[in-house]
């Protein structure tokens, strides 16, 4: 960062935070709290997710990309509810005021915000190394969320876009794997600046084509472990049925394999739904320009079954990530 | 901190912050969203702090005290409004997964969480430097909100409690006051366990007895001043007629005048409220346990107006505090 000039707290929210335009909140920024109802017959969805320099995003990232994906993340979660976003708060420690930065990373965040009308009402700015804490307020009808518990046996399991290019993006900037440069900053792209599925997430609670939906930002296995745990079901995942990113589709089988079914930072949708919901749902993949595939089914056998396109069990001995374990 | 063992992410969250209690939340932790709707006819009052080590509160600070003053300076911001305490999301950054912190820290928070019956829907944790940020959701009656900009010229300005003794801690720690041991830890009480004046707040705007109010976090001079500029008001301040805390209330004129009138960190209430709620206010303070104190006036002509006992103008020098100029 560069050196910081007079830049007071308040000067700093109000230079950068703080828009001219009307937003759904009573009361947005610049009092005690904010003052935000939900629409008539609807219910909160609210999610908190804390960003760390050096644990989720590179020191000296690009501040525009952080921006965006600070609240991609979250809005992810809402996705993942089929909850339609409405509003979010900021809470930012800065190791210093830098005007640069700022102007960056709110140009980043609120053209995500923007694009899914998402209004900041509200937050807290303090001294402190670099950590970004966004909590998010979507809305849905009661009864209509996507749980984690409500898979059912039958299920197909859907995935939504690509997995697995974040991962190698990471992979080739620790050097673990070696990728071109057109390559790496493909890949880096879905690392980045990752796109929340809001519209699919939403549209299939709103038509109630899915049961149960998680978004993998842990790694699909480790995620789609939490469904079948919460449902108390099991699984089979055609591993080779993953949509791969279209670099990581490029790299050998194995690494193809472990990067879609555990990477991690994908930011994709992973629901289950009746076959019923089969048609219903690949118009709807049309409709919101994501595409969704069938990668396995739910099964009353607890546990996760890993099979290739032939049917046979793969041990690829994956781990999901851990924060405090990696 | 001690050393760490080998408790993952979800075994942190399950053992320490997952409770086996009815809620409020439609859905509580363990999806991708929380599920929470005000109650009919309500509205969420929504605030968030983010608590940053070295900058908040120091290093090695005890656990459990900061569990408490994490919540209670949230639980401040909804007593400023006016809003009756609900729900809560906590994001944690730690160097560390150590049984000890978390569970003194979870005691400090629950023991005050229960006591406002302020449930616990959801949060993050990652490995970082230490960082609490909690977001906390309140309800009141649409139009019942304490706002900044509803002072009027001619209305009382009150503080509940007492000011000043956070500050002398402060000072006492740092050795620029000179403490006995007594005093140092009567002072740091309300540095450490601050008070959150809920009842009062929530009470004031569920009978309409006041006008704006704001929670004295940065120093009652600067949070008034934003009482004023929201207000488009001036105000008249004895600042001999702060209730300063009882061990501030010991040392010598000066000092006392500066600590009261500027100390911060305080979470005590300035609220505004016309001369005809004077009895309603004495007889709610006793009913709340909150002693309140009227200090000053609301006038048309801008600007505050510091003055002593005898009504003459004291020139104090004050600074507010600001997290990137102190």
């Amino acid at each position: 960062m560069a050196q910081p000039d007079n830049l007071s707290e308040f000067d700093l929210i109000k230079q950068y935070f703080v828009r001219q335009r009307a937003g759904r909140a009573t009361l947005g920024i610049g009092d005690d709290c904010a003052l935000l109802t939900p629409s008539a017959g609807k219910q909160f969805a609210i999610s908190s997710d804390m960003l760390v320099e050096d644990r989720h995003f590179f020191a000296g990232a690009d501040p525009r990309k952080l921006g965006h994906k600070s609240l991609a993340v979250n809005l992810s979660d809402l996705a993942a509810m089929g909850a339609r976003p409405v509003a979010f708060t900021l809470a930012l420690a800065l190791p210093q005021a830098d005007r640069a930065w700022l102007a960056g990373f709110a140009a980043g965040l609120f053209a995500l915000a923007d694009a899914h009308d998402c209004e900041l009402i509200g937050g807290d700015t303090t001294k402190g190394p670099l950590n970004i804490c966004i909590t998010v307020f979507g809305e849905l009808a009661p009864g209509q969320a996507l749980r984690r518990s409500h898979a059912v046996p039958g299920d197909d399991i859907w995935i939504s876009g690509t997995v697995g290019d974040a991962r190698l993006a990471l992979a080739g900037y620790r050097m673990e794997q070696s990728l071109s440069a057109e390559e790496l900053a493909s890949a880096a792209v879905r690392m980045h600046t990752p796109t929340p599925r809001v519209a699919l997430g939403h549209a299939l609670a709103e038509n109630k084509l899915a049961h149960a939906a998680i978004d993998i930002s842990d790694g699909l296995v480790g995620d789609l472990g939490h469904i079948l745990k919460a449902s108390q079901v099991g699984a089979t995942l055609d591993v080779d049925a993953l949509p791969a990113g279209p670099i990581l589709a490029l790299q050998d089988t194995g690494l193809r394999r472990r990067f879609a079914a555990a990477g991690g930072d994908d930011y994709e949708l992973c629901f289950t739904a009746p076959a019923a919901s089969r048609a219903a749902i690949a118009a709807l993949a049309i409709t919101c320009g994501t595409p969704a595939t069938r990668v396995g089914c739910i099964e009353a056998e607890p546990g996760l079954r890993l099979v290739d396109a032939n049917g046979v069990a793969l041990d690829l001995r994956l781990s999901s990530f851990d924060h405090f374990s990696d």
